[in-house]
């Protein structure tokens, strides 16, 4: 395959890992990295929304720094996305009806609804983009790995949600009954970006010559994401 | 005066500069910290709601991060006051009706408001808080200026605003007017807070033992803050 097929590079080739030399490849790459960045930028929106609701100053800034720790993680993704000879505002914009969705479908009514989505909800992205990123090439892997880490943050949400809980009992069914909305949500739009984006769920599936997941492997990467919602609705004190 | 009478500390009194072992100063210090970051989270707040008017992706994401700027200084701001003694949410609570005010009085109808606001009133601000801290031990000197840096998307709003009057001069009309409301708007409150927070005003004017500012050098600081207010406009294009 000539080098002129694979478009235009922000950096020389000959710079860039192997495995992004294919094109299809980075391709796939650039649209993972839109969608994550796009994602972020997208839980910025909402953190600092659900700030407002919160019950104190304190619980405000805290979330407010939640919602500032996603969006510090939206530049270094736009940046590689323009290194790899991607429009990263376009591809974010390609992508964003399935975030977008997401959000609407779950939009939370008060505080401690805003706070589950908040830890909930992040980690199970965040766990699906980890999932992800053992199919990558290294350099990616890294960037992908770094764009996940889990902020300072989620103790606070889990302190929070556990003092309302003993507070009012009540609340424990209603958070437990919003979390399997949450989980729910999320599957349908994962599975609606992976019906429409045939590079992505090539990443996860392989390509020509390159492994990827089975349907059994598939279907264990399922069952750990489910497990560790488990543990985490489990830790909040609801049953999953 | 015996140090029992100075309230609690948070850290020894002889780690202190000898400033703040004044009460009275200890106290001015304390609410200046709290006004200044009440302001800066407050600031995030407006930012974030702003940024959901930006028309594009880019422009979105360009005010997130000015709103992100203003978070990251909040957090020191209430680690200092902690360690002087206060209750750093507290004395916000205290303080907040005039920055709350001064944004009621002043939401953006669109887009381009909301940059022009971005823009001058931070900026006013800030040179606002630095003409009081040269009247401040030098520690909380330091903490003020660095609360106050600019960020590195004055730039931002400075291109798209002249941008959008060159595309619709009729907007520069507009806006010249909006950014009058703005300085008018901060004078008023900058007035209620210095009203109604003696501890507050004494920094500026002085105490029994302190220089402070006599009518003319306050006349003379007002008439700086204004100058730097026009250039500014003049700056956007628009008339002061």
């Amino acid at each position: 395959m000539a080098e002129s097929d694979a478009g235009s590079y922000a950096v020389a080739p000959d710079e860039l890992p192997v495995a992004l030399t294919d094109p299809a490849y980075r391709q796939a790459v650039v649209e993972l990295l839109a969608v994550i960045a796009y994602g972020e930028l997208s839980a910025f929106e909402r953190l600092s929304e659900d700030a407002k609701l919160a019950p104190s100053l304190e619980d405000k800034l805290a979330l407010a720094q939640m919602a500032g720790a996603e969006l510090a993680k939206v530049q270094p993704l736009v940046d590689r996305i323009t290194q790899l000879g991607g429009d990263p505002f376009a591809a974010m914009a390609e992508l964003h009806q399935a975030v977008d969705a997401f959000h609407a479908h779950t939009a939370p009514s008060d505080w401690y609804e805003g706070l589950v989505k908040a830890y909930v909800g992040d980690s199970l992205v965040r766990d699906f983009y980890r999932e992800i990123a053992a199919y990558l090439d290294a350099d990616t892997r890294d960037l992908v790995v770094s764009s996940t880490v889990e902020g300072q943050h989620a103790a606070f949400a889990v302190d929070r949600i556990r003092q309302a809980i003993v507070a009012e009992p009540r609340l424990g069914g209603r958070l437990a009954l919003w979390g399997r909305r949450i989980m729910g949500e999320a599957l349908t739009q994962a599975q609606s970006v992976a019906a429409e984006r045939d590079a992505l769920t090539a990443l996860l599936v392989g390509g020509v010559d390159r492994p990827g997941l089975d349907l059994a492997a598939l279907g264990r990467m399922f069952t750990r994401l489910t497990e560790r919602h488990s543990e985490r609705m489990a830790e909040l004190g609801l049953e999953a």
